[in-house]
Order: structure tokens, then C-alpha cells, then sequence
């Protein structure tokens, strides 16, 4: 079908709406929606498969703006075709409160797939919006019910293909051969600091040629719409390979300043914008202007839209008369329900269990609810024996056609030494809606992913780090190898659980609420080392974040002794300690995850942790925090070192007599003092919210 | 020169030697020693320029094995090459306080450069120390004085090359086209999850090429000693491109297990090591055996070391003689003392200086320092205008060959979008000896660098990161660009500087400090917003990490206001409300660096922070590790949001009432109180070592 006037005029309006919205907000890019209007166009009207009526249709297309900051781009197109983003919004756009924030963010604007802005984030996320795809078909699609089947466009600017977690995700995607994945990369050769000759001069299409990618360019990416058509359509046609177009743009295309970095993240100037307008046929004196025709245009491609909507709800309808269980079981997925009484098949243990590292209690969990929660889909950054991820019989997710022994059905991803792509990846397989992933790597190298686990705090995502090695404890590997501060960190992001169980039980707690929270990730953290189980823990208990483990006998405690993971059960032997040694009683509290605990009433939190008793927190980590919850606080504030782990335990005195006689000192300065008031007893609450 | 029984004797030496000392340490990775021992040796022997008696001899060829898990064979080749690593201490290997741990560490054992084992961050550390070479060489050589000519080789693995910041780096140094880097892949087609075909099916030197280096591929190299060898003198010969030679070889040769990934992390069994004794010619009952030939080939390989480093010095000795304000710059720079009175050049502010943001005062200290300290070498990953980084005039580091206007004797590098390899070559550089790296990003995206800062702090590399943007003030760009948990991430790091200074005197105070820090990372969090200048407030001060920054009029305050950046100014706001409002006398405490407070003496801090009075603290940021220093905490527990940053900072309760509103409720809380303890007043102090 060619392309007429109208067309020309909703690339036009796209242009000018992006500029009016930026300027009125005297802030923001103008470059990239400038310059790849043409290629939203096409794509939006003649391949995207959406009904802007339903946002949350399970089949639709999935399009991720991976450079972020070009969101007016998105915004506008979100506009005119007819999501719930109103003129008005555009006109609010970066204001307060506002369905158009600075970079799209997922679960806040309809028709946004995954937050977007920090770079490289969006194509490694469309990466796992793919790899849902693949595996959702896999293992729902019946002969004549092709119920999965969209595609995954993802935009790219030149800042996102520098970033290192988009060269992890673009070489597992080639490996993986994503045919449903098409990357349009706005091949403008410009960057903020000028002309990307200054920094990247690599041949791109020949890296990503070396993926196992099929390759494409559009020399005039501003003006061919049926170039950028016929590449589009190439790329849909290659099945067995994901595509990325290099479209050769203008950033700022109409700008006075086209074609210079001084267009890429400042409102355009008054006059720069009145002869842009005259020069795409819009009036200079009228802002926000949409033409009718423009409209109409979407109007049809909507409609158009909402046709396929309902092709696929009658087509989804006749699987589920003939497929009654698997359709179920996708609502059942789609709806972030678990299978009723799923939490049954949760190992429990009482204090005869064998001593085992926290690491095999998740494993336990693992394999237990492997059959049960078939959503899970697991993997590991190239560490599947020591991070203990992987269950039995697993069938790896691989490409058919690779011969690897895998398939697409396939629910255990190697993911290669590429924590970062691993994170944000997740954050694609979590958005799609069919899967709930999980992932391991060494608690330490959860930091490559930093990017990636902030983004899914903050768009919500459920999803899982196994984080095993999780202190000293570590041993040999030494200091490289060791957190110290990793906890401190995550425990600072809003939205984000942190685990650190300390037995078997509270392993089992820590997954039940990873599973259950439908808007939060979860990192667990978990041993190398062997860990006894403990007396006075469970599942119930440790599910409220912290908790009376034991009370000492004969009266109220001298002492209250907090701790985590590994550290709870030194706690126990430095209790025995204090009470035969120097006659103390000290009562233990396990305090397995603080964000949990922080949401307790507060007539919990000080049944657990009272005025009147002095406390002392055990965690071999950083001490910043912990706070918090203590009046003193033996942790590990330097870096750790090689050596078997219980010479390490015994070089930093995390002995039952080192943390006696911290104990000890505790008491004693507190004797001292006129009164103890609980850390928890605050003039006001901090608020935890998002 | 032909290769005799003696190099296979040293080459199988290394193999046994390693095979022993894992096997003694009960923990390990065999794999690489025995795949690459042919190629170490070749290095070792006939291409690496050191002197085993002087590892810090300054123009010695830097080596990196970036797969450092196989660190036994780095360790093997130091003691046969003759550094200070005796076979007791390869004995020690992964014990208690020995010079061999899990892991090479810089500055802990001599002839290890930088400290690798999180994979990929040796190559991108060899990155930079190529680039400081050619820096180096293009500021100080002269016609007939080439004191700087060294070569960086580094080796890695499968999984160094997975991780996205080699790619970062690699990009970079095909970029620059460092001649002077040498890169060798042990591609033994096996990581720690089995064959590399399950998740690594690229084509690695085809992406190479793509990024401009010159790629070479050795087939045999278990065996082939002329093959290795003339690759890489062919490297050594390229001299505008970066190279990178792909060695075949069979992972754990020699073992049963060879070419599995059985072999790669584990000790071998005792049977097996006996085989493989047996196959190499050794007595398989005898361990750590080191044949007097293998350490007399080494013997005249470092009496050619010692030789050269000699020639150098004579060398030297005549540079020194001819330009003597160059030698002595070099001597002052590798000394890391600054030049006498380079102090003066910090800008100082009064009250009545305008208000200005803390990146515009941080751009101010770089200009002023600029010329003073030529050691500075700067940058920005694409951020150069809002990081404020680039002083005017400045040069920009660039292959002189491109074009492009710099010269490798340029201080400012275009690090593209790539803040993880941006860290990790900074790591580089500050290694050399001759640098003082600083790199600009926004603090949201030092996240991305996080493994790199980690290490920064472990090895004691001095750079800085100027980290702008710092808070919810950053506005319209929203929650994916604004931190909220990046503080209390790095301020649990250990050995690392975190600063928010809150006027011009404390960010001078803050440089200073990083400047002077010889062994210690430094990050420095500035506004993008205008902030006043501070009553009170002075360079000596702000050096002490903490200070009183005003007290009240007419008697002892009723509360203490801490705070730092940009909110210092709105406690002073507050504290004026407080005073008219509800005849509230409040303390103002800035606290710019958690970390240099701590190392104050106790009886400062109290004098700061005294017993009998509640403090509150003021930071727009996560409220995690405040506790350490006040009784109640006013933060940020969420994440921000895209507005004007005046909207989010009234949004968010962060106005002049909101802070009051909090201060009152801390007082009327405390006051009910029967005593008030100083945070800072503990039972025992935490250790801040590193």
C-alpha cells in the first residue's frame, strides 16, 4: 500500500507534538522523536499488532523504547493511536504526577511494556519479552492455535548499543535465535558529547553479524517509509535469527540544528520551532495540533487493531473448550494466582534436620516446587552447580535448532557470564505475564545487575535473585569474591526484598513470600557453608521479616541478640555461652528480611525488639543499617580474605566468644545509661512505600 | 630460537605446580593453569619486559590475567620467574594472610598489576593501563628517550569475554587503537556450566574486528610454542590496533578430565594428578617439584629483566639530566605527592557568594586545578556538558592517527556510554603510577560501575568519580534517573569516600580530601539544582567529614539538624522557621563524608553529635545507615518522580515546614524520654579497616 499525505502528516504530528510537549515542559529530547518518527510511523501503523483499547491483550506485539529519554516519541504515538493518554497528558508531560514522566515507566502509562531510560535496559528487556514469547508458544501453542505468537520491536539509540548489558542480551538473543525479536536501531551518529566518532567507531552490524544476527540498513531512514517497510517485513520473515535494521536518520530532523548534538536533550528554540512547523505544513502560531487526518489514520489502524483482539479472544476461546487445563493455567499465570495449596509442597524441617548450606535448602525449594509452579523459570549466570539452581531432569531453554538438547519449552536459561543481561532480561520475562523467573549468581556479582534490579523495583516486577556464597563464609575465593556491602545496598532500594534465611524454614519463608508478592522482586541470600537447623523456627514466624527465635529461660533477657542467615545459629552457641559463662540471658531474634519486618505493626516490632533491653546485631556484612534495629552492631566493615571460611569466621572473631564478649560490652555500657529506648521507637515512621 | 626440553620442563612445572597447590588447598581452578601454562611461558620467557627485584620498576610490561580464578598460574610463573612469591607461599595457596589467595590482589602480592577474578574487569583494567602507557609515552618521551614503552598483555577467559564491560572496554580500545595492548583468549570452549556452545555460540573474532582490533588465531595451543610465539610478536608489531590472539587449547590438559568442565573449578584427584605427573615426566610422589632447570631458565630470563630495567635507568638517568622538570615530574607523579602549594588554587566562597549548583562548584575545582595537577586525567561517559567535567581548552584523548582532534598526550577521555568500563579502566590508569583518573556520570549510573568501585576500593586505587545529578533534584528526567539507595550502597562499601558536599568550601574540602587519599576511591555527589553558599562552612571544616555548621542564638540547642548537598540549606530554612515559629533552638550539623567522620576521634564526633540532645537528620535519599548518627531520620524511601525538581522537593515534604513539622515531633518524642544517647556513643567501636 503506498504511502499518501496523511502518512507524511502523522510523522509530521508526531514531530510537532514531541516539540510543543518539550518545549511546554521546558525540558526534555527532541532529537530521537524527531528523527525516528518515520519508523514509528511505519511501524505503528502497519506492523505493530495492538488494541490500544486493552493494553494488557496477552497476544499483542510488544514494543520497547530502549532509548528511554526519546519517550515523547512513544507518548505521541500512544496519542494518536488511541491509548487512554489523552492531549492533556501530552501537555503535562514531566510534570507532577503525571501519565508522561521523563522516561517511560512500566505499570504507571498504558502501552508502556518496560521502564526504560537507564541505557542499554530496554533491548535487553525485549530481549526476555522474546524469549517469553518463544517459550509461552512453546509450550501453549496446538496445532491450529498459534495463542502466542507476537513479535518484540525494540528502538535503539547509539548510547544504548555502548552499554555493555545490551552486548550481554544482544549475544544471548543471537544464540538463542530470537526470530520474534526486530531491533531498529536509530543509526544517527550522534551522541550528547557530539559525534559518536568520538567514541564508538566500530562497524555495529558487523558485531552484531558475529551474534548470529541478521543485519539490515535503510540509507534514508527520514524520507524512505517504504525502505523502512521492506526491512521491517525482511526482519519478520527471518525466523531463525533476531534482526536489527540500522535506519540512517537525522536526529533533530527539521531542527535548525539538525544533524548536532545540541538537539538531542534540549526544548527547541521559539524560532527553531515556528519555521519546523511551517516547514512540516503546521501552523506556527498553534501548539499540540493533531490534524483529523492524522487521527483517522490511527482510527483505522486501531480498529484494525482491535479486529485482531478479537480474532485472537475467539481463537483463545475454542483452545480453552478443547484445551480446558492449559487454558486455565494461562489465566491462572496471567493473573499472578499460585495453584491452590502449591505452599504445602514447601520443605519444612524440625532441629533433627541434617546440617546443610542454605543454598541446598533452596534447592530443596526448588525441586519441590518445580512441578507445582510451572511459571518458574530458572537459570544461571554460568554458576548452575554452585548456585544449585537447576532441578532434575530440568530441560534447558534452547533454541531447537541448535541441537543443544534443549527446546524453547524449555525452562532452565543459560544465561552465560552476563549477570547484567540476566537482570534485565528477567525484567522482560517478568513484564510478559506468563512467567515468574528466577536466577543465580554469587550474592557478590549481583552488583554487575545493580541497573537492572533497580528497574525491577521500580516497574514492579516479580522475580528472583538465588544469591548464593553469601558472606566470608565463601572461603577460598577471598575478598574478590565476598560481599560485604552488597545487603547495605539492596536493603536501601525501596520495593526490593532482601533474604537472608537462616535455616531451612526460613528458606521455605523467604521463597513463599517471593512467589506471593506480586509487585516485588526478591533476593535471597544463601550459604556455601553448611548451616545447622535451628530450634523455634517456621515458616509462619519467619514470614513477618523478624522474630523471637528463643527467649532465655528463668526471666527477662539482659540482652537481645539480632541476627541473620548464617549468623543466627553463632548467636545460639554465644547464648549458651553468655548464660553458662557470665550468667546472662539473652534472648535471640532472627531477622531474616528487614523490609518485611519494617511493614509490621509496631506493637510487633517492639514485642520483638522492647524498650528496656539493650541489642546487639550479628551479621558478618557491613554494620551500616543495622542501626536500625540494635543499639550496637558486630559486622564486617572492611573487605574479607582467602582462607577456608571457619578460619575466616575465627580470623574476624565471629566466634560464640567474640560475639560474647561484644555482648558483654553491650551490657555493660548500657547498665551505664539512665534508659534503653528500642531503636525501633521512633518519633515518627519512616515511609516504605514506592 | 628454538624451543628446547627445558621450556617444556618450565611449562610443565607451572602445570604440576598448580595441580599441587590446589590439591594442598583442597580448592582451585585447575583448568586454566594447565590450558595456558605454554602460552604464560612464551609470554613469560621471551616477551614480558620485567625485573622479578623491582615490581615496580615503571617501564616493566604490565600483565593481567583477567581470568584471575586461574591465579595458580600466575602465581607459578611469579615464583619460577623469580618475584618475591617463595614455594612456601605457593604452598600457603588460599590460606590464612598468605601472599597467594583465591584471587590475584594488587598491592598484596608483588608482580600482580591489578586485582582481577570478578570477570571481566582485567581486561578492561588493561585497557586503561595501555592507555596510560601511550599517555605517558605522548607527554613524556622525547626524541631519543622513549622512557615509556611498555606493552600491556592480558589474558582471559570464555567468561571474561561473556561480561559486558569487556565489551565496553574493547569497543573503547578499538576506538583508541591502543598498539600497545595485547589480549590472549584461552578458547577452550568450556565454562563452568560445560561446553560454551550452550550459551556463547558468537563469533568472537569477527565482534574484534568489528571494534578494530587486529585478531589472530593460534590452533594448536597445547603444543604449538613457535605458533604462540609468532603470534604474538605479529601483535607486538600492529601498532594501531589493539590485538587479541585466540589460543586453542584443551582446558585442564593433561588431566583425565581435560577438555571437560569437570576440570575447571575443582581439585583433581589424587590418582589423576598422579597420572598426570607421570604423563609430564614428574615423580608422581613427589609435590611442589620445581626441576633446577626450569628455575635456571627463568634465572637468565630475569637477569635480561634486570638488564633491561638497568639499560632504562641509564636511560632514565640521561632524561633526567637533559629535562629535568619533566623527570622530576614523573618521580613527584609515581610518588603520588602533589606539587608544594597546590592548594591555593582550591576556590574558596563566603555568604555572599551567588548561588551556584555543587557540579558548577566541582567544575570550578577542576578548572582551578587543571594546570596545577597535570596528572589529571579526565572524562565522561557522553555526560560531559551536565557532568561539568571538561575544563575549557582541555584536549581530548585520541589516537592521533583518527582525526579527530586529541592526541594521546590529551587529558580528557570521550568514555562513551560505558560507565562500567569507564570505572574499570580507571582502575587501570590510577595502577600505572603516572595518572589521577576522574570520570563524570550521574550518580543514579555509577551504579553501573558498581563491580569496578568495589574493586577501586579493594586494590586502593585513588580516582574519583564526579557523580552529578544526586537526588530527586535532578527533576524532570524522574524516578529511572534519581537515587535513592546509590548512597547507602557506596557508603557501605569499605575504604571508599563518599562526599555530598553541601556549598563551594565543602566541595573544595571534598577534591582535597580525594586528591590527597593515596590509597582510597573518592565519590563526589553534586546537585544539578543551585544551592546557596553556607554561613559557616570552610574547607578545614568540611575536612573532618562532619562539622558544626551553626549554632543557636541564646543557649544550648533543643535539637540537631544533620544533614548534607543540598539539604544542608534547607535545614538552615528550617531551623529559622523552628526558632520564630516555636521558640526552638536547633544545632546545624553538615556531614559530607560519613566515612572521614567515622575516623574522627570519639570525643569530636560527641562533640558533634553530644549526649542530651535529639538530633534528626535531612536527606533526600534512602534513610538506611542514618541511624548511625541521629535519633530519627528524615529521607527518601521510595523512588522519585519526573517534575520540576521544586514540585518533588514540596511533593516529598522536603520544605523548610516539612523538615519543622519532623523536628518537632523529634523533640517531643525525646523529651518524654528519660535520657537521649548519642548515636555516636557506643559500647564498642566498628572497625573501618580495609
Amino acid at each position: 500500500m503506498a504511502y499518501t499525505n496523511d502518512d507524511q502528516l502523522a510523522i509530521n504530528t508526531i514531530r510537532t507534538l514531541a516539540v510543543d510537549a518539550i518545549a511546554k515542559a521546558k525540558s526534555g529530547h527532541p532529537g530521537a522523536p524527531l528523527g525516528m518518527a518515520p519508523v514509528a510511523h511505519v511501524l505503528f501503523s502497519r506492523f505493530l499488532k495492538f488494541n490500544p483499547k486493552n493494553p494488557q491483550w496477552l497476544n499483542r506485539d510488544r514494543f520497547v523504547l530502549s532509548n528511554g529519554h526519546g519517550c515523547m516519541l512513544l507518548y505521541g504515538m500512544l496519542h494518536l493511536a488511541g491509548y487512554a493518554v489523552s492531549i492533556e497528558d501530552i501537555k503535562r508531560f514531566r510534570q507532577l504526577d503525571s501519565l508522561t514522566p521523563g522516561h517511560p515507566e512500566a505499570n504507571h502509562t498504558p502501552g508502556v511494556e518496560v521502564t526504560t531510560g537507564p541505557l542499554g535496559q530496554g533491548i535487553a528487556s525485549a530481549v526476555g519479552l522474546a524469549m517469553a514469547e518463544a517459550h509461552s508458544a512453546a509450550v501453549f501453542n496446538k496445532d491450529g492455535f498459534p495463542v502466542f505468537s507476537n513479535y518484540t520491536y525494540c528502538f535503539v539509540g547509539d548510547g544504548c548499543l555502548m552499554e555493555g548489558v545490551a552486548s550481554e542480551a544482544s549475544s544471548l538473543a543471537g544464540h538463542l535465535q530470537l526470530g520474534n525479536l526486530v531491533v531498529v536501531w536509530d543509526d544517527n551518529h550522534v551522541c550528547i558529547d557530539g559525534d559518536t566518532n568520538n567514541a564508538f567507531r566500530e562497524d555495529v552490524l558487523k558485531r552484531y553479524e558475529a551474534y548470529g544476527w541478521h543485519t539490515q540498513t535503510v540509507l534514508h531512514g527520514d524520507t524512505d517509509l517504504d525502505g523502512i517497510e521492506a526491512a521491517l517485513r525482511a526482519a519478520q520473515q527471518v525466523t531463525d535469527k533476531p534482526s536489527i535494521i540500522a535506519v540512517k536518520t537525522t536526529i533533530g530532523f527539521g531542527s535548525k540544528q539538525q544533524g548536532t548534538h545540541t538537539v538531542h536533550g534540549s526544548p527547541l528554540q521559539a524560532d527553531d520551532i515556528a519555521q519546523l512547523k511551517a516547514k512540516f505544513g503546521f501552523d506556527p502560531n498553534e501548539s499540540f495540533a493533531v490534524p483529523q487526518q492524522a487521527y483517522d489514520l490511527y482510527k483505522t489502524v486501531a480498529a484494525k487493531g482491535a479486529q485482531a483482539e478479537q480474532d485472537w479472544t475467539a481463537l483463545f476461546n475454542k483452545y480453552a473448550a478443547r484445551y480446558g487445563t492449559e487454558a486455565a493455567e494461562i489465566r491462572r499465570r496471567v493473573a499472578k494466582e499460585l495453584p491452590t495449596g502449591w505452599e504445602k509442597c514447601l520443605p519444612t524441617y524440625t532441629p533433627s534436620s541434617p546440617a546443610i548450606a542454605s543454598r541446598k535448602m533452596s534447592e530443596n525449594v526448588l525441586v519441590a516446587v518445580a512441578d507445582v509452579l510451572p511459571e518458574l523459570m530458572g537459570g544461571s549466570a554460568d554458576l548452575t552447580t554452585p548456585n544449585l539452581t537447576r532441578w532434575r531432569n530440568a530441560i534447558d531453554y534452547q533454541p531447537p535448532a541448535a541441537g543443544l538438547g534443549g527446546s524453547y519449552a524449555g525452562r532452565y536459561v543459560r544465561y552465560g557470564v552476563r549477570e547484567h543481561a540476566m537482570g534485565a532480561i528477567m525484567n522482560g520475562l517478568g513484564a510478559y505475564g506468563t512467567i515468574l523467573p528466577y536466577a543465580g549468581t554469587f550474592l557478590n556479582f549481583v552488583s554487575y545487575a545493580a541497573p537492572a534490579v533497580r528497574l525491577s523495583a521500580l516497574s514492579r516486577v516479580r522475580l528472583i535473585w538465588v544469591a548464593t556464597h553469601d558472606s566470608i563464609g565463601q572461603g577460598e575465593d577471598g575478598a574478590t569474591h565476598q560481599p560485604i556491602e552488597t545487603l547495605a545496598h539492596f536493603r536501601a532500594l525501596p520495593n526490593c526484598m532482601v533474604w537472608r534465611p537462616a535455616d531451612g524454614n526460613e528458606t521455605s519463608a523467604a521463597y513463599a513470600a517471593a512467589f506471593t508478592a506480586k509487585e516485588t522482586p526478591s533476593i535471597i541470600a544463601l550459604t556455601r557453608q553448611d548451616l545447622p537447623p535451628l530450634s523455634g523456627s517456621s515458616i509462619a514466624q519467619a514470614s513477618r521479616g523478624g522474630y523471637v527465635l528463643s527467649e532465655p529461660e528463668g526471666g527477662k533477657a539482659d540482652l537481645v541478640l539480632v541476627s541473620t542467615g548464617s549468623e543466627v545459629s553463632l548467636c545460639v552457641e554465644a547464648s549458651a555461652c553468655l548464660s553458662q559463662t557470665h550468667g546472662l540471658r539473652t534472648r535471640i531474634v532472627s531477622l531474616p528480611c528487614f523490609d518485611v519486618f519494617d511493614r509490621q505493626p509496631l506493637d510487633y516490632k517492639l514485642s520483638v525488639l522492647p524498650d528496656g533491653i539493650p541489642s546487639l546485631s550479628v551479621e558478618v556484612l557491613a554494620t551500616n543499617g543495622w542501626e536500625r534495629y540494635t543499639h550496637e552492631q558486630f559486622g564486617l566493615d572492611r573487605f574479607g580474605a582467602s582462607a577456608p571460611y571457619k578460619d575466616l569466621y575465627k580470623k574476624f572473631d565471629f566466634t560464640a566468644e567474640g560475639v560474647a564478649r561484644r555482648a558483654m560490652a553491650t551490657v555493660d555500657f548500657w547498665k551505664k545509661m539512665p534508659c534503653v529506648v528500642s531503636p525501633v521507637n521512633r518519633a515518627f515512621q519512616h515511609s516504605n512505600s514506592i
